[in-house]
This record gives C-alpha cells, sequence and structure tokens, in this order.
C-alpha cells in the first residue's frame, strides 16, 4: 500500500471520498513545491485516488487560448435578461413588483449579480446553455496567493458559471492568512468578481468550529458551500462527540444554522465508494445527503462518459432530482496515470490503455492525447443531453483545462463587460453601480478599501461626506506586492535613477511598450499592474508625448459620444445600448507645471473641471459644490440611465493617499534607504501635484491635449510671464 | 368719511396698517366682480388708503409683454451654480461635505429649490442681481381659481422671486376650500413651483387657531409668513384676551412655536403710520418687529423714490438692517387717484398732479402714464443701489405688471428650464429629480396624486412597487375643470358627434391647430389643456396622419441626440450641458388596431419598448422586468447625469386609471344621458387601448412613425392576415 508516495497539497485530500465505515485515515506530508516530483503517501489511499490530479502537470508551452465572442449570443442571453418580444403574454402588472429602489442605482443591469448559483444552473438548464466550472486549491505562500489571483482573472474571463476552492486542513483554513482557504475563497468572490464554493470539511471539528467557519463565510460574502467529510488524522479516527461523523450531518448543520442562506454542494461517487458496502449502499448516502438540504452534486474523476451517464440514470432512479455535475480531469501523463489506476482502483478502459502504451515515453504525445480524451469523453456527456455543466480540477493550472474548454466551445472570453470595471460578487455589492474613476486600475484596492460598506443605497456610498475608506496599511495583496519580483522592477524601473527624467523616461517606455535603456520592456507601474488598456491605446501618441515632458500619466479615458455597447475596445453593458464618456487624464506633474497649468485652466472654464492635490492635502479645483461629475455612462433599451464611473472630488483625496504612497511602497523602497534612486523619488513624492482633468465637451474633440500644450507654451514662455504664480508653499 | 365707497376685495384690507391704538375698524361689504365699478366704503377709511389698489383697473389691450432672455446671465447666475473658475481659491476639502446622496438625485441642479428665501434674497443682493415679486388676492370662486392658477403659471414664467398670498379672513382663508388663501397658497407653492408668502392676520384670533394655521401651512410645504395684524371686525374691537394685539406678538408667536422653520415678512410704513403717534414712533414699532425674528419688510405703496429711500435709512438709522422691499402701486385712474388721496391721506406729489390733471378724461393716457410713472420711480429705487428688489400689487391682473417689468428689464421669460418638467416648490420634493412621462401635460395632476410622497429618496418615489398614487377623485381644480366652459368644449370638441370618426377629426384638429367643421379651433383636450407644445410641434406632421386614422396621440416627444441643454425648444437644465430624449409615442386606439400593431412590434424587437393597456387593465408589454425606461436625460458639466424622465411600468398602471377617466369626466359628461354622442366617447374608454412606445435608439431616425405606418399596411392588407390575431377579450 505504501510504495507509491504522491507528494501532493493536502488540500486535495478534502476532496477525498467519505469513509462510510471510519476507514482509518492519516494526514499526509505536503509538499506543492512541484507536482512534477510525485510520490505517493498512501496512508490512507484507497481514500486517496483523488489524488492522482497531482499528476496533470502539462508541460505545454504557455499559448494564447482565449477566444472571442465564440458564442456571443448564448452568453449574451445568460447575462443579459434583454426584453424578449412575447407580444403575445399578457400580464397585468399592476400590482407587480420592479426592483425597490429602481433609480439607476443597478435596474439588475447583470441579473447574475443578484441570483443565487443553484438560480442560475436553472436558468442555464432551462436555457440549454451549458457552462463550465473551475476547481482550485489554496496557495502555500503570500507570492502564491497573488500569482493564484492573476490567474483567477484570466481563467474568470473565460465565463466559468463558479470556482470552488477546496479546504486545507493543514493550512489554518479558516484563518485570516492570505493562503487560507477561506480568505482565497473571499478574494475569488470579492476582488475578481468569481460566484465560489467554499470546501469545508467536518470530521475532527467541533459543531461551535464548524458554525464559526460558516459564519465568517457569510460574513466575507460567500454564499456556496461544497459539504464534505474530509480527511481523518491519525490512524485511529473514530466519530468524534458533538461533531460530524458524515458529510450529510455537515448539510444537516448548514440548514439547521444558517436555513436557506448558503446553496450547498456535495461528492458524489460514478462508480461507488471503493470501500462502501456496494454501489446502491453508496448512492443512498447520496440521496441522504440531497434529502438533507444540497442543491447540487460534483462528481469524482472517471474515465468513461458511460460512468457518468450510468451514474446519473441510477441517481434520478432513486429520486435525487437536483443537478449532477461531472468531474473532469484529463490524463497528463503515463506514470501518473499507472500509480492513479494502483491507487484508486478505477479501471482505465482498454480503449485508453492501448493508445497510451505505444506512445508511454513521449510525455508531450500522452498530454495532448489527455486532452484529447477529455474533449471526447466531454462532447460525449454534453451530446448526451443530461448534463449542462462540466467541472475541471484545474490543479491551479491552466493551459488543459483553457485548451479542452477552447476545443468544446465553453471558453468564452467576452470583452463586454457588465460594468466599465470589475463587478465584486459579494451579495451585499450587488446593487453596487458607481466608482470613482480614480481606481481604474487598482480595482482590487478598491474593494479592499471599501469593503466595510454594508450598504450602497444609491449603487455606492450611503454618504459620500464621510465614505469611511479603509485604510491600506500594509496589505499585501493589493498594496505591497506588484506581481512582479523586485528584480523584474528594478529592470523595468531602473537600477539606478539620475534624476527625474529617469523618472520620466520610465513611464514613457511603459505607455509606448518601447524597452528601455537596457532593453527591457515597462510592463507595469506602482499605479498600472498591467500594460496599457486597449483603451488607453487610444490615446498611446499624446500619452508619449506629455510624459516625455514630465506629464507622469497614471490613468486616462478617451471621450466617447455614443458608441454602441458592443463595442469591442469601449463597450459594456447589454446590447442594443450606447456608451458615453468624458475625456479624463489624471497625472503626477512638479509645481512648476501646476502653476502653469492653473493659469491656463481659466481658459477653459467651465469646460474643463479639475482638482489637483500635493501629499500633504493642499487641493485646487473649479468644482465648488465638490459634486461627483459622471465620466462614464450608458443607454440601454428599456433601462434607466446607468452612469457607472465619476469622478468623486471627497473619494480622490482618499485615493490621493494611495496614490502618493505608491510611490514610496512600490518604487522608492525598492532602493537602499538614503541612495540617490530613493532620494529622486521621495522627492518626487513630496513635491509633485497630482491632477486630474475631465473635458466636459463630450460630443467635442478631447480638449486636454490642448490644455497641456498651452501648459507647455507657457512654460517655454520668456520668464516674466510665470513670475506671479508659483505654486510652492 | 363715507361719501366714497371702494367695493374691494376684502383680502386687500389684508394689508392694512396696524391701528397702534385700537383704531375702530368694520369689515367692508364685498365685491370682487368688477373692480371698475368702484365703491368706497370708508368705514375704516384711515386704515383703508391700501384699499385704492383696487383702482388699479387697466384698460389697455393684452399684448404679449413677455421678452425672452433679455438679462439671461444673470438669471443664470441665480439659478445655476455653475463651476466659477478660482483657480487661485485653494481649498482642502477632503473634510468637506458634498451632497449625502449625491447619485443622480437632484445634484443641487437647481439651487434655489433648496436655499429658503431669505437666503435666496441674501444672495441676490450680493449679487446685485435685482429681482421682483408680485402679490395676489384670493379668488372668490373655483372658476376664479382655475383662472388665477392659470395667471401664476404666465407670470410665474416672468421670474418672480416670490409671491404673496393675502389673507381673506372672511373667505375662510385657513379652509381646504379651493379659493382660501391656504389652499390658492399652496397650490401656488405645490402646484406652480412658485416661492410663496401667505399673509396671516391675528387680531381676533386665539393663539390655539393661529398655531393651527401655522401647522398647516407648514404642512402643506409653505414656508413664508407675513405677519399682519389685520383688519379688527366691528367697530369696538379690543385686545382679545389670550390672543393678539399687534403683528409683533405674532412674529413673536411664530418663533416660538415654529422656530426657524418659517421665514417671517413684516409691513413697513414709508410716511409713518396715519395713525401712529409719529413717523419715528411708527419705526419704533418696525424695529420691534424685526428684533421679535421677522427676516426682511415690503412697505406699503407711495408715490415718489424719495419717500421710500429716506424710510430707507431712517429704518437703517435705527438699527433695522434686514432687507426692506419697496411695494409698487402704478396709477391706473383719475378717479380711483382722487379717491385714494382722501382715504388714505397719502399726498399726491405735485408733478404727477400736474401731469394728469390735463389728461384726466383720457383713461389710456392715464393708465400708461401710470406705467410710465412706476417705471421712472423704480428705476430711481434701483438706481440708487440701495433696493435690491421691487414688490408689485397686482391686483391678480397682468398687463400693468407686467408692462413695468419689461420695461425694466426684470421680466425675464427664460426659455431653459431647469428640469423637463414644472418643479414644485414644497420642500419636500427638493430632491424629486425624476417623474414619470406619462402626466407631461397634467403636471399639477401628478403632484396632486403624489402630495403624500413625504420622501423621495432616489429622487422619486421611494418604493416604486407600491408608489401610492392618490385618487383623483372629483378634486375640481386639476381633474374635473378644465380652462374653457362646456360651451367652448362643445364648440371645440364638438356639440354632436356621429361616430369614432368625429373623435378623431377633434384629436386631428388640435395637432393641426386648423379649425373644425364649425370653424372653431381646438385649443385643448382633456388630456392637454394647453395648446400643443413648440416640442411637439416638431413632430407635427406625423401626429395628423395617425391622428386622422385613428391613432389618438396624448403624448409624444421626438429623439434629441445631444443637443446643447440651452436649445430653446428641447434644452433644460444649466448651461454647457447636452441633453437627450428617446422618441416617445402615446395614444389610444381601437382593439383591431393593437391587433396588427402587436404583430407589428414583433418585428421591431428589442429596439422599441411597448406598453398597452385598456380599462379593464389588461397588460401587454415587452419590459418584463417592469423597470423604467429612462427617455430624457441631461449631460451637465462637473454634474452627474440626470434623467428627469421615464417611462414607468408600475405608474402607467395609475395613469391609465386617469387617462381612460379624462373621456368620461371631461368629454362624455359633456353629452346628455344616453345621448348618442356620449355613447361614442364611453364606446372608446371601454374598448380602446392606451399604447406607449419607445424608440431605444435614440441615435437614429424615430422609428416610431414606421410602427404605425406599418400597423396601417397590416390592417389595410387582406383580411387573412389579420386572422389569427383579434385581441378582443
Amino acid at each position: 500500500m505504501h510504495e507509491v508516495l504522491l507528494d501532493l497539497d493536502p488540500s486535495l485530500t478534502d476532496w477525498l471520498p467519505e469513509p462510510r465505515r471510519a476507514g482509518a485515515g492519516r494526514q499526509s506530508a505536503l509538499s506543492q513545491e512541484t507536482l512534477l516530483n510525485v510520490n505517493l503517501n498512501a496512508g490512507c489511499c484507497k481514500d486517496r485516488f483523488w489524488g492522482a490530479a497531482a499528476f496533470a502537470v502539462l508541460g505545454l508551452d504557455p499559448k494564447t487560448l482565449f477566444t472571442k465572442m465564440v458564442n456571443q449570443v448564448q452568453q449574451v442571453d445568460g447575462c443579459w435578461h434583454s426584453c424578449k418580444g412575447d407580444s403575445s403574454a399578457a400580464s397585468n402588472s399592476s400590482g407587480e413588483s420592479s426592483k425597490e429602489s429602481s433609480r439607476c442605482s443597478t435596474p439588475v443591469l447583470d441579473a447574475d449579480r443578484i441570483d443565487r448559483l443553484r438560480e442560475k444552473m436553472r436558468k442555464r438548464i432551462d436555457s440549454g446553455d451549458h457552462w463550465f466550472s473551475l476547481e482550485f486549491f489554496p496557495p502555500r505562500t503570500a507570492s502564491g496567493a497573488v500569482n493564484l489571483i492573476s490567474r483567477f482573472d484570466r481563467m474568470g474571463s473565460g465565463g466559468p458559471l463558479f470556482i470552488d476552492i477546496t479546504w486545507h486542513p493543514a493550512g489554518d483554513p479558516g484563518s485570516d492568512k492570505e493562503t487560507s482557504s477561506m480568505m482565497i475563497a473571499s478574494t475569488a468572490v470579492n476582488y475578481c468578481g468569481l460566484e465560489s464554493i467554499l470546501h469545508l470539511t467536518c470530521c475532527n471539528q467541533t459543531k461551535e468550529k464548524i458554525t464559526g467557519y460558516l459564519a465568517k463565510a457569510k460574513r466575507l460574502g460567500l454564499k456556496n458551500i461544497m459539504a464534505l467529510r474530509g480527511d481523518p488524522v491519525g490512524d485511529d479516527w473514530e466519530e468524534e462527540e458533538g461533531g460530524f461523523s458524515y458529510a450529510v450531518d455537515l448539510v444537516k448543520h448548514i440548514r439547521s444554522e444558517f436555513d436557506e442562506y448558503f446553496d450547498i454542494c456535495v461528492a458524489g461517487y460514478p462508480t461507488g465508494h471503493p470501500e462502501a458496502e456496494s454501489y446502491q449502499q453508496d448512492l443512498q448516502h447520496l440521496k441522504q445527503k440531497v434529502d438533507a438540504g444540497a442543491d447540487f452534486i460534483i462528481t469524482q474523476l472517471f474515465f468513461r462518459a458511460d460512468t457518468f451517464l450510468k451514474f446519473l440514470d441510477d441517481c434520478r432512479a432513486i429520486g435525487i432530482t437536483c443537478p449532477i455535475l461531472p468531474g473532469i480531469f484529463p490524463i497528463q501523463g503515463y506514470q501518473s496515470l499507472r500509480q492513479l489506476v494502483k491507487l484508486s482502483k478505477l479501471e482505465v478502459p482498454e480503449e485508453i490503455t492501448k493508445v497510451i502504451e505505444p506512445i508511454k515515453d513521449n510525455d508531450a504525445a500522452i498530454r495532448n492525447y489527455g486532452i484529447h480524451q477529455a474533449v471526447g469523453m466531454c462532447r460525449e456527456l454534453l451530446d448526451s443531453g443530461k448534463v449542462p455543466g462540466l467541472h475541471f480540477y484545474t490543479l491551479n493550472r491552466e493551459v488543459a483545462t483553457m485548451e479542452v474548454l477552447r476545443q468544446l466551445g465553453l471558453w468564452i472570453e467576452d470583452p463586454r463587460r457588465p460594468l466599465p470595471w470589475a463587478v465584486s460578487a459579494n451579495p451585499k455589492r450587488k446593487v453596487e453601480d458607481v466608482r470613482p474613476i480614480f481606481w481604474a486600475s487598482r480595482p482590487k484596492s478598491y474593494i479592499y478599501r471599501t469593503q466595510d460598506w454594508d450598504e450602497f443605497p444609491n449603487g455606492r456610498w450611503g454618504n459620500s461626506s464621510s465614505p469611511a475608506f479603509g485604510e491600506l496599511n500594509d496589505y499585501y495583496l493589493f498594496y505591497l506586492k506588484s506581481k512582479s519580483s523586485k528584480e523584474a522592477l528594478l529592470q523595468m524601473w531602473g537600477e539606478e535613477l539620475k534624476n527625474e527624467q529617469s523618472v520620466f523616461e520610465v513611464f514613457t517606455c511603459y505607455i509606448t511598450a518601447q524597452p528601455n535603456r537596457i532593453g527591457q520592456r515597462v510592463m507595469c507601474l506602482p499605479w498600472n499592474d498591467e500594460p496599457l488598456a486597449q483603451e488607453t491605446n487610444l490615446l498611446k501618441d499624446e500619452l508619449e508625448k506629455v510624459n516625455k515632458r514630465g506629464v507622469l500619466t497614471i490613468n486616462s479615458q478617451p471621450n466617447i459620444n455614443g458608441k454602441p455597447s458592443t463595442d469591442p475596445i469601449v463597450g459594456w453593458g447589454p446590447p442594443g445600448g450606447y456608451v458615453f464618456q468624458k475625456a479624463y487624464l489624471e497625472f503626477f506633474t512638479s509645481s512648476e507645471n501646476v502653476s502653469a497649468l492653473l493659469k491656463v485652466l481659466k481658459k477653459y472654464e467651465p469646460r474643463v473641471n479639475y482638482h489637483i492635490v500635493n501629499v500633504h492635502g493642499r487641493n485646487m479645483t473649479n468644482a465648488h459644490e465638490m459634486q461627483p461629475n459622471a465620466v462614464t455612462w450608458g443607454i440601454f433599451p428599456g433601462r434607466e440611465i446607468v452612469q457607472p464611473t465619476v469622478v468623486d472630488p471627497v473619494s480622490f483625496m482618499y485615493w490621493k493617499d494611495e496614490a502618493f504612497a505608491l510611490w514610496i511602497e512600490q518604487w522608492a523602497k525598492l532602493y537602499e534607504d538614503e541612495s540617490p534612486s530613493r532620494m529622486i523619488i521621495k522627492y518626487i513624492h513630496d513635491n509633485y501635484f497630482l491632477v486630474n482633468l475631465v473635458d466636459n465637451d463630450f460630443p467635442l474633440e478631447n480638449c486636454l491635449w490642448q490644455v497641456i500644450d498651452d501648459m507647455f507654451e507657457l512654460l517655454d514662455a520668456p520668464p516674466d510671464v510665470l513670475s506671479d504664480g508659483a505654486v510652492s508653499e
């Protein structure tokens, strides 16, 4: 039993079958460092065939699998409930309810944000619109967490109906650590906007502890629980007094303590649990879990569509009516498959062994076959008409799953966004539909700083005069930490800065995507962790010109006068609408420049609104009423106006703190204390102003570039022109 | 003393000086029917020189005195607080408050709606922007009330800072009668959107009674009180136990019972009260009223600017610092002037008598002189730099006052509206900025039916699913009563209707402004009490065509794709903005037409949203989510989007009741019971559908005419095409 050791992440073992007869289990020794070096710690090997997922390491070169709009119409129907023509349907509406407060505030622009998961499934089943979902496990390190969150964003863009996060008993799974199951699931929901299921295992836990976890999950905005028995610790595990023996107990507990708040998922075993008395007995156990309140089932892996389809029929035959989702895991290596077979007692069908035996030394060929095999099996499942969605075990890897999904036509990277910014999936933010533009490139930071806002009575803060932005302090994931390493950052931003001009060059290289002096491309800035947005590319030439002269831009958008909402670059919202923008420009620049700028801006009254502030909070503006200025809005069929982005003077002061601090936290601290490089960044931090400009005349040509040109012209004029207006304090 | 009898409206006597020594007074016999037949009931003649105002009957032919935009910029500064360039003004705003809920909801689009009257005065004084105000007295009959309300609308369009309504002790002034002082003032505030002052006299009243009046005024949204002693009843008036002796007592009472809720105005006497011990003594009385809490002063009339200016200086000298507004009353007839002199002991200056004596038999000349004299005196007052605003005694007449104001350049009929509909001046509606489009031609009816809404948390109803519209019942002013007489209506709408076609012709004549069969122009319809709006004229040709065929339009607007907010026809809101509209069409039509229309509309999915309902509430729509559809919106510098008009499916059901009832209440009831004419209207009421259509593609050419054309085409097709879709129930 112990000849094969699989050194896999313990979180994978959450997903183990429940021993119906108190099967002995042992905590496995764990290392996630590389899944290529596979050892099987088979202390509870029969329960751990699941761990074979750890073999799924693909050597494929990364390549872009994104396809656009493959199945756009389906997606549209799923996300956007457009007015469907049903003129014969008569409904007396005088007593019907519309939204309680329908004023602009998220008039169900994206119905998905309001529905619970089981409702979303029901709608997709009704419409025949297949879906997929993705399983991840929690990372081991904070750096791993940063990377996983990036992966959530990338894989989220393909349109999974949900993701699930495994429970990692050894990793303090309910804690506030960046790497805990709880925090990763919370991040997926709140910051990545992904509908998420948190796994939860109940063995070796008191009811109080479990209730505490559930309450915390609810508080964090998590809405779905995968209820598992889990992997007992120690060989001599016994039913715990006051604890849980089986997953069914956990399901009952969730329903009893939290009523219908959570959607509950449970595990199914297509070939029956290896230790179950019988396949039929195991089916009955599953039915008990459903009867206790589970909303749907996800199965363990299998090799043949038939296996699942028979299981499905058997479930239906005994009265299990909820959705049953097949767990899909592509074969990805010869050795891993052999080991899996030994461990799990799963029988590999002859048609598979026949193919892979001859190519067993060709890893790439095996992996390609694995994708091929998974695609074929998935097609068979979908074609059966009985399978509404597929669940993929990603092992936190992207390429294989994305390739399978791409070939199935399920990977739908829809460039249209429900709103111009990434919406959070936290239910308490479901009506949020307005944000300040300042955090456009740092949406997670915005959500983090506003996580304590419990109400969005007008689609945003209840009281804009005291919006209670949270402090960033030293929160690792969204503040201090770039996705890039310190070394990479130094290569991009300069090992050594000579003067302010060196900084201008970094900004210019970022804008132009041209290599810097040492041939390195600048892929990010402290305010922008991603390469330039497509939309910003529309402004590239002008941005390059002004950055070269020390107008250090960190946010901008062009004016848009009624483009279709389906526009691939600037579009958002449901089809059939029109989107609009006022031109926006935000930058750091020197006090000398600001002196000239203020003179120039007088010529642009009241066309241009401005806010100019330094790190000390010295603030100059011509928006004296301190009202928000809508800079992005959309007009849609049968709806109220949506205005998702505003320049809000009050929150600008909170953004200002963050924007200035990023100079120090992300850039200056790359250099030695007292080093000239650090002093240069510090000088900019202390002396530059943060400026935002809005051109209110959106139907006309953007005048903001002319404003900057005029500023440069004034600066280039003989010195007496400027003599009366220094801004320095 | 009794030789001259002035049969004047008793409300005029509210505005009498206070006898400091309990001067005897008597209730005058009253008739307002014609002010030309002047008799002076001089029972309290010394107190009643004021009554001479009753002479002010002008024989001038009505002519349009409206001038547009004479002084637009001033008006703009007064109403719209545009972003003024003051780039040197630095303000640290991080702690500054913006509006509590700034989301769309009336982001102080019109600051006047929020300020109290004394604040508005202060701002106008600070800006040097002169104003005028107008006094009216309550009418005697309900018909008179309907006419006076029309006058409020017309005179309100010239931009008075406020109007005031006299207290009519004999007319049950605090009652709910349509003619009471209280109701007329409430109507001016709530339905005409005019800042209004309610007069209140305190003699012969208990404190409880006065408190009751004040509480009611507050409840109705009245914010300003003119505190007067009033005209004692009976010859033997004495100070009442537990009552009030002087206006100062009333001022104190208001402040003590209602704190700062009301702005309080008191009366000043430029030549001193005739019965006062001395001019100086009278000034001291005035100072006491101000010290007791009055916010500003309006004076009785006078003949020379010097008289007022001396009075003003004397007031300032003894420490009266509040605004003091001169009461202006043009001379309008020789006899009336003579009588006034005898009554009031006011001395007519020689320069006036010298001019009018030679022309004393030429009424027109006298009246013209009166205007000339008033204009000259007003110019002198304004040029002094000490007079911020002028108060006019209109005697409920328009022409003379408007001519004086026109010549002074104070009559500013600004075609730009703060919102596309008439805002209410009730403070509880100050944040209202969204209304359903259905009541566009019946704004007073909308306000009436929503008068109980105490909160507008999103600029409108708090809960759109149960908006609690009030019943119209038989409310006279806004529902049953057209401004036209029954005879006029019959001439316009037909003494006898032969068939539905007769009704189509009435609609067509209204739209085209062409005379009907008997040569009469149709100036109104039950749903539109005014001739066609300028904006609707843009659609005239199409409207004519469809009405002729029984598509009986009652509301429509063209699509607008970003016209300047200053556009004279479709503009609204502050300058520098852009306004938009979706095309809208609302009409009654037969069930046969609706059958065809529903087929046609399938071709226009999802471009056109529709709601179709009959009197029984049978409802067909393609807006299944029952969300409001914004059909008018505006984008302004430095502001959030404003979307003042929506097609709201829920309130459409309330409008439906009203729209169908108007067929019966205003039209059918013109005819005898069981008469064919009445039966025709009744048939339409019972069988037609009310339809509204929105073309969501506002940037494209309005397709709604094409929809109707397609409907006609289908109706004209061979019968089998229609056979499968009758709508009849």
